[in-house]
């Protein structure tokens, strides 16, 4: 079975505008998409940055979030900034863990994307986790406290040292076998690649 | 008449792949092409960075150079890692602002190019220059003396101070109008762009 591990931040605009669709695409393509959420901040601090590039390099960020307001445009998605950036995204990626193991992991993400950059939510709170939880028909506080407990916290660092084996340094980021793929406009590229691996062993 | 300015910097690579496909693209959709050769050094220099912020970061620097030998495949374009990154390109790029003047610009870049990311030659010398000018029937030594003149090195310190005013972090950039595309990925859009605006106006 073809695999392509889709490694996404929630803080992350990009992997916001991979989230809406790598979904659809990979089952239009036949392609397994495995979700694989992760925390960045750990590997910017790898480099000494203490937020994003985007804020670091003002310049680098302007551009960006008007690029992501054209990409966002041309994929026919909604898109407004938010006021946080980068927003704590550390328990949503707890919850989004508990969600790889329990099946619920692309219908959370989805939403929780929605909320953050659609209707400028604050995910590092409690309060929008839970409307996002909700909104899949969970309850909040219980699934918190399981994907507040030593299992999750230990899958989290074991994420992060796993997508800097894979020499991962940014979000999204698509893992095809040992071939990486950065950004959300090389998720075509990643898509196609997988299909070119089914062919080639037949 | 509709333009597109192109912002380029022989060192680099993703400029490399733009810059061979950008004439026909552009002659293809009707949209003038106006080739602005710069150099990032200086840019880079405001932010404290010594070298390419590939070498700074060898995961990023080592996906990189991944990535453009995939899309160099991808466009059908030959593709040679180059032993020396960054190259030195002040020659080269006062060798271009002449050509811009004498309207040679667009042919010297693509063969300049391609010695550096095809044939691994050393841009920076003046030997490969003068090799690259021979290649479309011009003298080196006659052209070097003109490009190496203080109106060249005058050129070339105003056309970094307009990159930098137009917000260009990185090469390759395009701009159409007051908006800005990075990297060769935005190509389409920025031709996109640039057609959206002649409908507009009729």
């Amino acid at each position: 079975m073809l695999k392509l591990e889709f490694w996404f931040e929630f803080a992350s605009p990009y992997s916001y505008l991979a989230a809406v669709r790598i979904g659809d695409l990979g089952r239009a393509a036949g392609v397994e998409v495995v979700w694989r959420p992760f925390i960045l901040g750990p590997i910017f601090a790898d480099r000494g940055w203490t937020t994003s590039p985007f804020n670091l390099y003002p310049d680098k960020g302007q551009y960006m979030w008007r690029d992501v307001e054209r990409e966002a445009e041309h994929q026919g998605v909604p898109f407004e900034r938010p006021s946080i950036f980068p927003v704590r995204s550390v328990l949503a990626a707890r919850v989004a863990l508990l969600g790889v193991e329990e099946g619920f992991v692309e219908g959370f993400a989805r939403e929780a994307f929605r909320a953050h950059f659609v209707r400028d939510e604050d995910l590092g709170s409690e309060e929008v986790i839970d409307s996002t939880l909700a909104a899949i028909g969970l309850e909040g506080s219980t699934v918190r406290a399981r994907a507040c407990g030593p299992a999750m916290k230990d899958k989290l660092r074991e994420s992060v040292d796993r997508a800097r084996s894979l020499g991962i340094f940014g979000a999204p980021s698509f893992v095809v076998g040992r071939e990486l793929f950065w950004g959300n406009d090389r998720l075509e590229r990643a898509i196609e690649f997988a299909l070119s691996q089914r062919d080639v062993s037949g």
